[in-house]
């Protein structure tokens, strides 16, 4: 834009002051202006330190003689509300109100004092690749057309969709194009959305693994479904009970939710039969499929049939929870119905961080950061391991072949899961129960088990985590 | 993060190679990794180009030798699936199939050809300011701790909500505080929750203005709430309508959309006079409020009484619609319904944006950034009216004090308003008619106007997408 003559160069902000009312009430022009000023101040409106129009800007915005506002900061200046200082312009007195306070601030949740994080779901955000992300924004932002900020589709940016297509088929086997892709807030997001197209087509009910996020279930519940648990094994969900009833079914193949088994591979092919023969779909929560340890990667489910499963992936555990940026692999059919729904949510996506991400893979970046962590986590979880097979041998360690987390059973007769959190919480330590991921209330008391994320502290408060971890197994 | 020794520096990216199914079938090693990879390329799941990982990363990553690596990525090159070069490793060659095409692709809706843009309610996006963006994003991350990068509270940052009580203090009036501000995708998304959270407390119409947004009545529709339209004069919106039967009121009070009146002073009275008696809420929709020309800046409505009107401001006029970042000021009553919501929505807004906005706004770059688009647009607006004043003198020009669009009136017995718009779109001129945002079916036949974004085409379209819009009304 070309530089345009003005004041606003010389101007250090916006101010809204309505004169209008005071000068209807018959006051001056200088008193009016004083008034208002002296309100927004006295008010908290203008916070201690805000540093004012000047003068000259001032008054053309009020249409009024620049000498009329030098008179009325004058004024305000020798009763103490504003400070003048030659050079710097004028501000808001520092012994002026402070900030607005309309109502008494809300009542906060009490927190509890975590020393140690072991919550499970979360990546050591300490990995995530400032510089990188920062450098990659740049080429991004040096190269998107205009448009590409302004209103867009609700699939997302292309950019984005075309560098997920090959990434996704390339590590993950998923095959798809970008006109099946949806970029969505979180795969929270993608989830209600999903449901809500389900329930559209008369979908009531869907099947969840008896295990799971309780947050999905709510958001599952808010859609209008039932959630209707199935059974788990080491062989993962027993598709086998999937019925006429359920209008879809979600699931995590790769790597259970929490307790970590794989979904085998004539589970996965009973799914996606039932799906077919019924008409119905399989989700597919990819949540950590990047990270695989020891065994042979298992690609998506959604390879077996992209019109009968949706794939839902995320950059919450490779990059951080709080991009929000998720993706939906969709078939055909779903298409129009979930980017109709997303339209209504929030029209798009936010696109900044879209056009990053693509920078990101494209150009290598995110592999090399994904490989990097995943050398990390391996790391994490062998130390975790091997401390306790140490310090808690009585404790099993399940589910850690792939993922960010590892569930600890304790042998029956071991202190009962809510004591034993209760004495996590009482030492700082935060990490929750299996009993806390159940779908639906058990019959009868499990023996107890935790769910240990063991990717969440940073590095240099691992190994404390973990000491305060075995301190309370040794005793459990 | 410490330096890992190990293959990943090496590693040009992750590959999904699903050896078992084949090695079950009797296939030996090498020939499964052969097919597997064969099979990859031709299903395009590895696009032409594409850099395979190192034979020791991948033979680490399969636990097999890399000899075995080797022989088979030398005997698909052989064969013309892979090439190989010294020094830049193996890639996929690039006469194998493109990408990946699991079905046709999906049928386009056509587009018409937008030879100029003159749709309402967007921003010059050539003024973003990239580089200033860009600034406030490192000076944001650099400072942001790990923290922010997880998953946090559903009402947003809290550094932007700060920046934005400061911030709406002084340049709107509103009186909030950062417990009552909430971060949302788009005021879309922020008028939905707020419509989903008045259904929950008995709401089941919402009155609006005759003349409005239609994707935003959708919104409103989509969460259970009828529209009702209120009738329009030149005081805005004729308030003494709303009775007991409307749950709340959705109001444009310092610049009606589309047509441009502000509400009168006596009307904002009423409507929040009528919210106190029936246990309603006013929703003021700000859309543009920073953007004033002519008239005394009117203040947000919000501030008669922040616990009756839920006030709604966004970022998708003064930097862009693609950031979606919005927020709405709740009274008290409505903090916790309308977060739980957002949390069952999508958790939380991502968080980049917000702290680089809240950066932005803090270092005083985005106050900047909204005076010198004022200027831009204020000149914007000035050559409409002379142009519009020399070649189509009959057309009355309204709704300009402010905003970044205007109502063109044309006298009655003019070309009808259908027959206009399709003249323009002949003419590849993209703009709305007036009859486009009724809320409501038309008794009859209004005399035509069109709706005109003067802000939208970039600085070196508009002289010309002006010469065509006078070319259109001249012979109309």
């Amino acid at each position: 834009m070309e530089p345009v003559n003005g004041s606003w160069t010389s101007f250090g902000g916006d101010l809204h002051l309505d004169l209008t009312e005071r000068r209807a009430a018959g006051t001056g022009l200088r008193a009016a202006l004083e008034d208002a000023l002296r309100e927004a101040v006295q008010a908290g409106r203008l916070a201690p330190g805000t540093r004012l129009p000047s003068s000259r800007a001032l008054g053309e915005d009020l249409g009024i003689a620049r000498n009329t506002v030098v008179e009325a900061y004058g004024q305000l200046t020798a009763e103490g509300w504003l400070s003048s200082r030659q050079g710097s312009g004028t501000t808001v007195a520092r012994r002026a109100a402070p900030s607005p306070a309309v109502r008494p601030a809300r009542p906060q949740a009490r927190r509890r004092t975590v020393r140690h994080d072991l919550m499970s779901g979360r990546p050591d955000l300490s990995l995530f690749p400032r510089t990188a992300w920062l450098a990659a924004a740049r080429r991004a932002l040096a190269t998107a057309p205009h448009e590409a900020l302004g209103y867009g589709g609700p699939l997302g940016r292309i950019e984005l969709r075309e560098a997920l297509t090959h990434y996704l088929a390339r590590v993950r086997g998923v095959r798809t194009d970008p006109d099946h892709l949806l970029v969505c807030n979180g795969v929270q997001q993608g989830l209600g959305l999903l449901c809500a197209a389900l329930r559209e087509r008369g979908a009531r009910s869907l099947a969840v693994e008896e295990y799971g996020l309780p947050p999905q279930h709510a958001v599952v519940r808010a859609a209008g479904l039932t959630t209707a648990p199935l059974p788990l094994d080491c062989e993962g969900a027993q598709v086998e009970h999937l019925g006429p009833r359920n209008g879809a079914v979600l699931l995590t193949p790769a790597h259970q939710y929490p307790t970590g088994a794989p979904l085998s591979a004539d589970r996965r092919a009973a799914a996606v039969r039932w799906a077919r023969e019924q008409d119905r779909y399989v989700i597919e929560d990819d949540y950590d499929g990047e990270f695989r340890y020891d065994r042979q990667p298992l690609g998506a489910m959604q390879a077996l049939d992209p019109e009968r499963v949706v794939y839902a992936g995320t950059a919450a555990k490779s990059l951080a929870p709080g991009l929000r940026l998720a993706w939906l692999a969709l078939p055909d059919a779903l298409v129009e119905p979930v980017a109709r729904l997303k339209v209504l949510a929030d029209t798009m996506s936010p696109v900044l961080d879209q056009l990053t991400l693509a920078e990101l893979i494209t150009s290598g970046t995110y592999d090399r950061h994904v490989r990097r962590c995943r050398l990390h986590y391996r790391r994490r979880r062998d130390h975790l391991v091997a401390a306790l097979a140490e310090h808690a041998p009585h404790v099993r360690v399940t589910g850690i072949a792939a993922g960010l987390h590892a569930v600890l059973q304790l042998p029956p007769g071991s202190t009962p899961e809510p004591e034993l959190l209760a004495r996590a919480e009482a030492a700082g330590l935060a990490l929750s129960g299996l009993g806390w991921h159940r779908a639906a209330p058990a019959d009868e008391a499990a023996a107890p088990a935790l769910v240990i994320g063991y990717a969440t502290p940073p590095e240099h408060a691992f190994p404390a985590a973990l000491d305060a971890l075995c301190d309370l197994l040794r005793r459990a």
